[in-house]
């Protein structure tokens, strides 16, 4: 290795937050200053820009684009403004926004379009510099119409107006790492118990469940479906476990998400099957309050929510400074939180 | 009855919101055409007039105070913006607003009373007429300042300032519901298993529950003091019924939260007590989500958050609008919602 002083790890670059924290003043104001820009003396002015110049602070071109904009507020835009889903992507995106400088309009549309339109006219009198939309259901629309608006918008968790900017979780992903866990754990009888017919990650999930089944050359039980519930965990162990002759039952259930993992945890338990070395339980989404108070801790699919949720917040910035981004929907990767439901290796 | 016009029950007023709807323009405009104030055609502000007048629509002294107002915003301060007790009421608190034409910016200013501080010169450099506080837990203050603002500012589940306008939940009022629901039911033998000494709801509730026993002349048994979680309440189950003699066994439990009752039910059945048969249970929260997957469904106190919400949102229009406003706690009643946790009074 070099000992040349280039090689010394870059330092986290001086955010302009920290710069508003170090000279006592907000983000905007700060924005304001080292732009040029707002009422405010000269002083003032003066100090915040020494204060940048000896943390180092170098303004980038979301940041100089930044600069450029008039309201620095961005309005975000729910049909799910307290859904469990929800709350984690608007934290990423609000603390994106927040970070640089930006303050947030939060805006419930509920499921009412008159409603929605309204909301959206609101916002752009309140001269926001962008839109996120977000919603309750990757595969739903918003009940609002944003095709032809005068600012840019991203989607997160929601389906995206054609030619539009989307960010998603990557949900066959996810049903991957689950599948793909307990084959490596050396689990046999894989079986799959999920939600509703009329949810596409449902479709999505039990595709990629079965795709690594057979890519692992083990038999494909096919996927329970019901509803996202404890009672339908519950209902689909008597299902799964009812017949006679141990040699049948599975020795995995992958689930399509913790609350169905929690009822099928606490029907096993109620039956005398042991989890995890009876049988093997991961579950989706990774909802920590019931992940965590099943016996044992549930496994389970992270979507990563407010990293989605940040993503989104970065490219609406990168929309507003001017860049172009490519229409489409991006697939952000989802992760396995390994707890004690899923059993370890053999010999493990 | 007498038959005269006079008595046909007065409908609900019209809202600004649906003059707003009806003319297809945003509340904010509808807010400015009838105040006339802001830019728009005449054409428009003639059409929104008409709109007003033929739906009826009468401007009460809040809305006309605050069409006299400039920004039409309000900043909503949390230090839990994700959280389970700040969302319903951050929900309360935003439709109560939004109905009035009335944006919110939301904010969260974590447990760092620096970026609070920033957070509040932000709200304010950007002219919100307004700031509403919510916290995580009612017994404690948000990390930020409020004392001496140029804006009215009230607290909502959070400790006020002094000389503030503060709504709460009534706690003792809650736990009242509970006791003396299971007195009602002929419980006799009625246990409290509750979270941490360090909280100061935990000794609210315990001195009411300790009240309502003496009022019935029933023996009081010392609370059980513990954690937050389903853990705690089947520790609570081993410590109540691992004595011998069914005679010293409890028949109602009142839990401090419903993740404790969801414990304690789970440890009742695994034991073969029967719910609500041998023992009655009763939640604090009314945490849907879980007070309808336990089995059977569990009896809660709910503490009505998105009403407490709902009147911080027109307490704070109020003082905008210019009234004076009493400064102190005003603590709002909870509800019990009972389903079949609890059971039936006897004979019932």
């Amino acid at each position: 290795m070099s000992s040349d002083a280039s090689t010394v790890p870059a330092k986290t670059p001086v955010t302009l937050r920290e710069v508003a924290a170090a000279a006592g003043v907000s983000v905007a104001t700060a924005s304001k200053a080292l732009n040029g820009q707002g009422r405010m003396t000269a002083e003032t002015r003066e100090r915040i820009r020494d204060v940048a110049q000896r943390l180092g602070f170098r303004p980038n071109s979301l940041a100089q684009s930044l600069l450029r904009r008039r309201s620095f507020t961005v309005g975000l835009l729910t049909n799910d403004t307290y859904g469990r889903f929800s709350l984690p992507l608007m934290a990423g995106v609000s603390d994106a926004l927040v970070d640089n400088g930006v303050s947030v309009f939060l805006c419930n549309v509920e499921d009412d379009q008159r409603l929605g339109q309204l909301h959206v006219e609101a916002m752009l009198d309140k001269r926001v510099d962008g839109i996120i939309a977000t919603g309750k259901r990757i595969d739903r629309h918003l009940p609002v119409d944003l095709s032809d608006l005068r600012v840019p918008v991203v989607y997160a968790f929601t389906q995206p107006d054609p030619g539009a900017v989307g960010l998603v979780s990557d949900d066959a992903g996810g049903a991957r790492l689950a599948v793909e866990h307990f084959c490596r754990l050396g689990r046999r009888r894989i079986a799959h118990v999920t939600g509703p017919a009329g949810f596409e990650v449902v479709h999505t999930r039990a595709d990629a469940y079965r795709a690594v089944l057979q890519e692992n050359n083990l038999a494909v039980s096919e996927p329970l479906l019901g509803a996202w519930s404890e009672a339908w965990g519950h209902e689909a162990v008597g299902r799964l476990f009812g017949k006679a002759g141990r040699e049948g039952w599975p020795d995995a259930i992958f689930c399509g998400n913790d609350q169905i993992a929690r009822g099928v945890i606490d029907a096993l338990r109620e039956r005398g099957i042991r989890v995890p070395d009876d049988v093997g339980v991961i579950g989706f989404d990774n909802w920590e309050i019931v992940a965590e108070a099943t016996r044992p801790p549930l496994t389970s699919v992270d979507m990563n929510l407010a990293t989605l949720g940040r993503e989104a917040g970065l490219a609406l910035l990168s929309l507003v400074g001017g860049q172009k981004a490519a229409p489409g929907i991006r697939k952000l990767p989802c992760r396995l939180v390994v707890r004690q439901s899923c059993g370890r290796p053999p010999g493990g």
